[in-house]
C-alpha cells in the first residue's frame, strides 16, 4: 500500500499500521487523539473538526475531542476496524477521498505535525492493570534461580496462566523519568537472623513485556468466552515492567511482588490495534488448543501468538544524548505460553469484571539462548556474572543512574509494510535523599 | 452531644460520628453525597443547594454536587473536620444555627431522608486497591496451617506491612449480592501429577477487614513521611475480601492472590472519618513506635491503632430474612501489628503514588481464642473442623449458596455517643452455568 505522504520505507507506522496515541503539540496543551503515520501524527480532533470522518458517516467521532481514548476504545472492534481502515483509505496514494485531506493543505496544515515535536501522553486512562506470567522461557529462567532446574515451574504453570494484580497510578508513558526506588533490603541475605536496611535499590532490572488494553467491558459475574475474548481488546504495547529485585527478593513472601514494582511502569505510547497483528499470526510456545488445557482456554486455532521481534538497547551513563544505544537482546512474543484471548478470559473466569482502559501485562518475554532474555536478572545469571555489553568494555549486572533502557517492537518483514511499535523508553535518575 | 433530632442511644451514626456516603433515593436516581445521622441520610446536595453551608463560607460546597465523594476527600483532613463539626452544630440541640435545618421544616422534608429508604452506593470511585495483610494473629493462624508453627511468620513480617495490589472494578458496595466464583482447583490437592478441575469453589470464605480511603494524593517519586501519613487518610470503611480458598490454594504460587479474590469484595458504605476515630486510640499488637521498625515507619506515639469492635454473623440459608442472623465471631482492630498511616508510608516509600480514593485494607483481622477469628479458615482449622454455629445445629466448614454474611464495627460504649461503622453485607448466589 503506497501512500501520498512521503512515509520511510523502514517507519514502524507504515500505513499497514495506523496505531493510535494521544498527544499535545508546542501549539496546544489540550490532549488529543491522534494516529502515527510515517515521521507525523494526524491530530483526530483537528480532522474530525473539519469533517475528515464525511465519508464514514456512521462513526461517532466526537470520541476523538477526548483527552483519552478510552471513549473510542468502548465503541468496540469493528468500529476500531473500519476507522483504521477509512483512515487507511484517506492516506492511500490513489485515496478515494482526496479532498478529505490529500488535497487539503489546509488541514494537513493544522492536523499533520511532525512526530518528533509531539509529546506523547497516556493514551488511555487505566482503572486496574494486572501483570501475567506467560512467557514460560522466563519463568523457568527465574524458577531455575530460586528453586533450580527440577521444580523451575510450578504445576500450576502450565494449566493457566498465572498473573497478579499490579500498580495502575504510576504507569508512565515512553520517556518519563524512572527514579530509583528506596526501601527494604538485605544487605546480607544469608545472615541470621534476617535483619533489613533502609537502602536505595542496587539491583535495578528491566522486564520486556507486551500489553493489552482492554476495549469493551463485562458485567461482574459474567466470565468473557474465550471464542469472544479477542473481541474484549483494543490493541497491543510495548511495557517497561521496572523490577526492584532486591526490594522483592525480601519483601515477595507470602502474598508476592509489590513495592518491588509498584514504583513505576513505562508504556510505549502508540496503541497499535488488534486487527493491525492479524498477518503476523504464529504459534506460541504451544498450540493454543492443546487438548491439556480446561475447556475454557482452549482457542480454535493452534496459532494465537504474534511474531513480533522485540529488543531492547542500553544507552549507558558513559554515553551521550547524541550517540546510539548499545544493543542488549532480542526476543519474540512467540516465546508466550499464553495468548492475550487466553490471559483475558482466565482473568474473568470467576466473574472478576475487566472495564475499558484496563491493562494486562504479558510477563516477561524472553528466549532460550544468552542474549534474547527480557531482564538482565537472567542474563547475569541472577544477578552473578556481569554482562559485557557490544562495546567489549562496558560491564552491567543491574542498571545505574543515568543509564538509558530502550525497548523497541516491530512485525513484518517488508520495507513499507512494518507494523512497529516504536520504543518504550526510560532513563535511572539517582535516589531522592530522604530526610526521615 | 444531645441533638434536636431523635437519634437512637444505640445508633453507629450517633452525634459523635457523622460519617459521609453516597446515596440515591426513592426520588431520584442521581447519586449524591450524604453523611448518615440516626435513622436518617442528610443529603449534602439538597442540604447544600438550599444554604446550608451559610455558615461556612470559606467551604466550596459544590463538591457534594458530585456523584462520589472524590472531590471532598481531595479538599484534605482540615477541611473535612471543619464540615463534620459544622454539621455537628448543625443538629446540635443548642445549634447556633437553628435557622439552616432545626427550624427549617422545609428544607427538613427535602434532604433529611429515612436511612432505610435510601439505597447506598460506592462512596469514592476507586483507582487503586491494595490489601495489606497487617493483622498479626490471622497471618500467624494461616501461617500455622500451611508451614507449621515455627515457621508461621515469615522472616519480613515484623519489619514491614506485608501487602499486595488487589482488583479495584470488583469492589461493591454492602449488600450487593456474591456469586460464588468457578475457576480452576484441585480435586485431590495431594494426587500426583497435579491436574485441575473446572469447578465452582467449594471453600467460599470470608476475611474480617478495615479499609481506609486516601484523601490527598502524592506525586509519583515522592513517599509520604510517618508523621504526614495520617493526614492522607479520608476515613475507614469495613471490608469483606472474599476469598475463594481452593482456587487460591492452586493458583498463588509464585505471585500471589488474584482469581481467588478478584470476584468481589464489599465494603460498608458510611466512611468514618479519621477525625472522628481519634478519641478511640489504642495500642495495637506492639507499639506504633517500637525501635525494632526502621525509622520510616516509627509513628511518634505507641498509641497507633484503634479500638474498634469487630463481629460478623451469618444468617444461613436455613433461615428467612426476617430471622435474627447467628453471631459467630468478634474482635478488635487493635489486633493489627501495623497502623493504615503505617501502611500507607511504607505503601509510598519506593516513590508510588496513591491518588484520592485509593483504597488500603488491612487484612484479616483476627484475636487469638476461637471464636474472635476473622475468617472461617481459621475457625475450622483449614476446612478439617467444621464449626457448629450458636443455634448448636448448623454447621458449616465454609459458605453455603444462599448463606448472608454481615459484618459490624463500633467504636465506644457510652450510649448516644456511639461511633460505628453500619454493616457490610453479602449473600452467596450459586455459581453461574458454564456453556464453555
Amino acid at each position: 500500500m503506497a501512500s501520498w505522504l512521503s512515509i520511510p520505507a523502514k517507519s514502524h507506522f507504515s500505513l499497514a499500521n495506523i496505531p493510535f496515541g494521544v498527544i499535545t503539540t508546542t501549539k496546544s496543551n489540550v490532549p488529543v487523539p491522534a494516529i502515527a503515520i510515517g515521521d507525523y501524527a494526524l491530530d483526530l480532533s483537528a480532522f474530525t473538526k473539519n469533517e475528515g470522518f464525511t465519508h464514514l458517516s456512521s462513526f461517532q467521532a466526537d470520541v476523538f475531542h477526548q483527552s483519552t481514548l478510552n471513549a473510542f476504545a468502548a465503541l468496540g472492534r469493528p468500529v476500531h476496524r473500519q476507522v483504521r481502515e477509512y483512515l487507511q483509505a484517506v492516506f492511500k496514494a490513489d485515496t478515494p477521498f482526496p479532498d478529505v485531506l490529500k488535497n487539503n493543505e489546509k488541514l494537513q496544515k493544522e492536523a499533520l505535525i511532525p512526530l518528533n515535536t509531539v509529546t506523547n501522553h497516556l493514551p488511555l486512562q487505566i482503572g486496574d492493570y494486572t501483570d501475567f506470567y506467560a512467557g514460560r522461557n522466563h519463568a523457568y529462567n527465574v524458577g531455575v534461580l530460586f528453586r533450580g532446574p527440577d521444580n523451575a515451574l510450578q504445576p500450576n504453570y502450565n494449566h493457566l496462566p498465572v498473573g497478579y494484580h499490579g500498580r495502575a497510578s504510576s504507569i508512565v508513558v515512553s520517556g518519563t523519568p524512572i527514579i530509583r526506588p528506596t526501601g527494604q533490603i538485605l544487605a546480607n541475605p544469608t545472615a541470621t537472623p534476617k535483619v533489613p536496611v533502609f537502602s536505595p535499590c542496587k539491583r535495578l532490572d528491566i522486564e520486556l513485556e507486551m500489553a493489552a488494553f482492554v476495549s469493551t467491558s463485562n458485567k461482574l459475574g459474567q466470565p468473557v468466552p474465550i471464542e469472544e475474548a479477542e473481541d474484549h481488546i483494543f490493541g497491543l504495547v510495548l511495557m517497561n515492567d521496572w523490577s526492584a529485585r532486591d526490594i522483592q527478593a525480601w519483601e515477595y513472601v507470602p502474598l508476592g511482588p509489590f513495592n518491588a514494582k509498584n514504583f513505576a511502569t513505562t508504556i510505549s505510547p502508540w496503541v497499535v490495534l488488534i486487527d493491525a497483528l492479524e498477518p503476523f499470526r504464529a504459534q506460541g510456545l504451544e498450540p493454543g488448543n492443546r487438548d491439556s488445557l480446561l475447556p475454557y482456554l482452549r482457542e480454535k486455532r493452534p496459532d494465537n501468538a504474534y511474531n513480533i521481534k522485540l529488543e531492547f538497547d542500553i544507552r549507558h551513563n558513559g554515553l551521550s544524548k547524541e550517540d546510539a544505544p548499545i544493543h542488549v537482546s532480542d526476543s519474540n512474543t512467540t516465546n508466550l505460553l499464553y495468548s492475550f484471548p487466553q490471559m483475558l478470559t482466565h482473568h474473568t473466569i470467576t466473574g472478576c469484571n475487566l472495564r475499558t482502559g484496563d491493562l494486562l501485562g504479558s510477563g516477561t518475554i524472553s528466549g532460550k539462548e544468552p542474549g534474547t532474555q527480557g531482564s538482565l536478572l537472567e542474563q547475569t545469571n541472577g544477578g552473578k556474572e556481569p554482562l559485557t555489553l557490544a562495546d567489549g568494555k562496558t560491564k552491567r549486572i543491574f542498571l545505574e543512574d543515568g543509564d538509558e533502557v530502550i525497548l523497541r517492537a516491530v512485525a513484518g518483514d517488508v520495507d513499507g509494510a512494518y507494523v512497529g511499535f516504536g520504543e518504550c523508553v526510560g532513563r535511572i535518575e539517582p535516589a531522592v535523599t530522604f530526610n526521615f
